[in-house]
């Protein structure tokens, strides 16, 4: 056992409790307050990522051809920070010459240095929550949340459930075969775990941390050996995290290689190089289905685990809650721009209308009801940029332009406050086979779709997640009969539901530790973090047997 | 909980706990005995062989277009066995009507179904003897063994490992999260598991049903529905096994289709059109690497479990039982005629000898050793059929004849006594980086390959399994450091190694419960019985959520 291993082991048992009986529980406090954090975390914090602008950021040691890095911040900052840059050859040459030391690590060892790193992230949340604001583009407390202490929260859970493979076979075993009336034979076996070899991680531009933690942690604990691929607009918030890892690799005995960033330019990336090397045997993959299909082509024998794009659907049958649902809605639409990968696009409404604890609405009382709970929520400029955020990709901003003509404007998008903004946009459209609505609309898009009613709102919705993909899906309904017509058929395209949602809840939220994100069930993505079928194959179980000596 | 379940779960609770420890363990007895299964178990089990012969294979019920099979036993037997055969947009369509109630089923009722096959096809181990011995040309005790309580030992230990996968996760949950002062949010969470479609067996010649029943029943137990594809030469036994599947769903309610039989012609094969159809949505293959290349290209989207081929070595280093070691080296090249996936091809032996509890031996003596060896163990012609089986493909008997000229004929391979047979070739070769030894030369073919010293044969045989693939890897050697550097050596070759095997047990011997069989760490397989990653993609997990009623 190592010191950090010791010094962590109560959090991992508490995780692995967690995902066991899948209720709340997280290490990491996701308030990003002075009284959880230290007094001085917030101005240091500040202090911090201050330092690091228009700087070369240090990676003591990192292989290093040249520097690159143009990041800008939506919010409009320059960040002018340059990080060493090497080429795919150099950084496999480099990552395979770590391996050994890492291979040859215990599993406690391994899981110690990864707890040590998150246990450290987590210190880091308001460097890492700016870090990230000024790269995706998300206000200040969602960035710190899904930055940091979200992303930890999920780079924890694929330690532990890693934890929990990894720990299935026992270390050695004695196998004792009657033989009649003769002497048994008596094996002394022997098990270890093996690695596959390096592990390609590539990051969103969104959610940097959130979406590369699970696979960085997954495959860094069972022995590989890694390769961090940031968007070219946000490196950073990777860049702290490889920085941060090095620094515990190193002080705990193991090259810092182990963990390496390749930072490239965009429109010259590196990352078809890093695909297609024979020794990168695991890839994580977060982005579109166009480049999603690159990398499945391109990998060779390399294990692939995608989070890809689909189209997310609100269903709206009946209420008992008219102002608690519109509210809801409205708080899914507007967060951070609707550039979450579980923030819905399509609204199904039945043409006859719904019933409500207000009485009977027409279809358009519904769609006035949503987009006036997101006028209210944004009425104040500065809580409409604190919710909305930027739009991190200036295609997303000449998405919403051509999106106006796609169906009737109920209401329209305009600039907010502050940075390159959007505010959603709410079009009309019948259910056509061709609508747009039928394809992802990244960012403040969303569709009022109008069914013949209830039951065909949500078959749609199913059919559509099913063939397209889709991440999440909610319902709102009175109708218990419907609700599990309805739980059938989202189970059946493979698709999480949430029901009824009016609180301070939202149907974009995932939790770690309690629901497993995507289901790798449909098209929107072959993974789910984070179940055993994400970690088991990261590394293999290799034997050595013998008779027992007398 | 239904009967089946509650009938067989003890059994299940034992299987969990053999993985667990990893010591011995059956359920199912590997001894043809009628103490055992019943006195006239011997004699029924012959009738119910001869009574199929030359009939119509009945499977009622079970999609028809037209009656195939042309098995002809390798012992001379021809069968003349027909079976419904349809097409695969036929096979495809069934098993897409049988699935809704397959997936509907809960995960113990599934688990009873599967226990309950088992179960009584361990009740028909002797027909499935005699069904294995006439397709597969294996001798009637190892027919029996491999082809019956073995074959169900891997079924048994599939369902045990997709229990502990599909209880991972809880059915329900309530997830209370904490809001300061103001009221938690609570929410109420459903998990189900779904499949994922239809599932297809590739069963090959050898051993049709060993191989096959891990993924048959992984795929089963976790609700996908199956296609079974037999080798054109091996269909009975796994038609035996469709047909008792078959009985026990439409006894437990289910349609029977949920279990399919795809029977074609060799030349004429459906393989192909099963393997593109994007219904299949799960392939576990076994067979050639090529063939495997095929499968892989052709899938899709389909998940693929394989195990292919790869050179099996053992390295003689040194050894305190010069007599028991060549006796089992000799045992294990002549066991069904080196047709085994676990057969050693390659002997590697340093060119200056070796030292023995007889003093030192030179290479010639070594080779002069195992070939004596061999030639008393198939001295007498009874016996020498019983070990050696024989040839099941033809294919096998034309690669000994071109195989003499490869090298030194250090014991030459000469027909036994009954069916079409051959006893084992042993070739000397040098090591060089062309030789014939470093391809799979599947059958009775073995090289003694000449090396510097033992370290350089233990490397020889890692560098070959890492490139080339292996199953199994032994070692005779009584230096412990240098046991130390092979278990290194093999394990980053990703092979399970047999050290030091003189009694009654052979590396080509895999325990179900115990062993994993193939790594899925080098080109020999991608997928190891039974591990976590053997089963955990085969379902996907699905939830719904819902404010908690006050």
């Amino acid at each position: 056992m190592t010191d950090n291993f010791r010094r962590h082991e109560a959090m991992l048992a508490d995780a692995l409790a967690a995902l066991q009986s899948r209720a709340f529980w997280t290490p990491f406090p996701e308030t990003p307050s002075g009284k959880i954090y230290g007094e001085s975390a917030r101005s240091d914090g500040e202090a911090a990522f201050q330092a690091l602008l228009g700087a070369a950021f240090d990676l003591p040691g990192h292989p290093e051809e040249r520097r690159l890095g143009a990041e800008v911040s939506p919010w409009g900052l320059d960040l002018r920070i340059t990080y060493p840059s090497a080429g795919a050859g150099a950084l496999i040459a480099a990552s395979g010459r770590a391996a050994a030391g890492w291979t040859a690590a215990t599993p406690a060892e391994r899981a110690g240095v990864c707890l040590e790193i998150l246990h450290r992230l987590n210190r880091q949340s308001f460097l890492m929550g700016h870090a990230t604001m000024h790269t995706t583009g998300q206000a200040f407390p969602m960035a710190f949340q899904a930055g940091g202490p979200h992303a930890q929260d999920r780079g924890l859970e694929a330690v532990a459930v890693a934890w929990q493979e990894m720990m299935r076979t026992p270390a050695t075993a004695v196998w004792e075969k009657p033989q009649g009336k003769a002497a048994p034979i008596v094996l002394e076996k022997q098990w270890r775990a093996v690695p596959r070899g390096i592990s390609l991680a590539i990051g969103c531009n969104t959610f940097p941390t959130w979406n590369s933690y699970p696979g960085m942690f997954a495959s860094l604990v069972t022995g590989n050996t890694l390769i961090v691929k940031p968007h070219p607009a946000a490196i950073l918030p990777l860049a702290l995290t490889v920085r941060i890892a090095r620094e515990v690799l190193a002080e705990a005995g193991f090259s810092p290689d182990v963990v390496l960033l390749a930072v490239d330019e965009a429109g010259a990336e590196i990352t078809g190089d890093l695909i297609a090397a024979p020794e990168v045997a695991i890839i994580d993959y977060t982005g579109s289905n166009a480049f999603g299909d690159h990398v499945r082509a391109n990998a060779g024998g390399a294990l692939v685990f995608t989070e890809e794009a689909g189209v997310n659907s609100i269903t709206i049958a009946g209420t008992d809650d008219f102002r608690g649902m519109c509210s809801n809605i409205a708080f899914s639409l507007s967060l951070y721009s609707g550039q979450m990968c579980t923030a819905p696009q399509n609204i199904y409404v039945p043409k006859g209308g719904i019933q409500t604890d207000e009485g009977p609405k027409t279809l358009d009382e519904v769609a006035a009801g949503i987009a006036g709970a997101i006028d209210a929520l944004l009425a104040d400029p500065a809580r409409a940029s604190g919710v909305c955020g930027t739009i991190a990709n200036p295609a997303t901003l000449a998405r919403v332009a051509s999106a106006r003509g796609m169906g009737g404007v109920l209401r329209d998008s305009a600039p907010l406050a502050e940075g390159r903004s959007a505010s959603p946009l709410i079009l009309q459209v019948e259910d056509a086979p061709d609508g747009p609505h039928r394809h992802e609309c990244f960012g403040p898009i969303s569709f009022i779709v109008a069914v013949e009613d209830a039951d065909a709102g949500i078959q749609a919705a199913a059919d559509l997640a099913r063939s397209k993909g889709a991440i999440t899906a909610a319902l709102y309904d009175t109708d218990e009969a419907r609700i599990a017509r309805a739980i059938d058929a989202f189970a059946w395209a493979g698709v999480n539901l949430s029901i009824n949602l009016t609180g301070g809840i939202y149907v974009n939220q995932s939790a770690a530790f309690s629901d497993y994100h995507v289901t790798g069930a449909n098209p929107a993505g072959n993974a789910s973090l984070t179940d055993s079928a994400f970690i088991a194959g990261r590394f293999r179980v290799v034997m050595s047997r013998r008779p027992k000596a007398a």
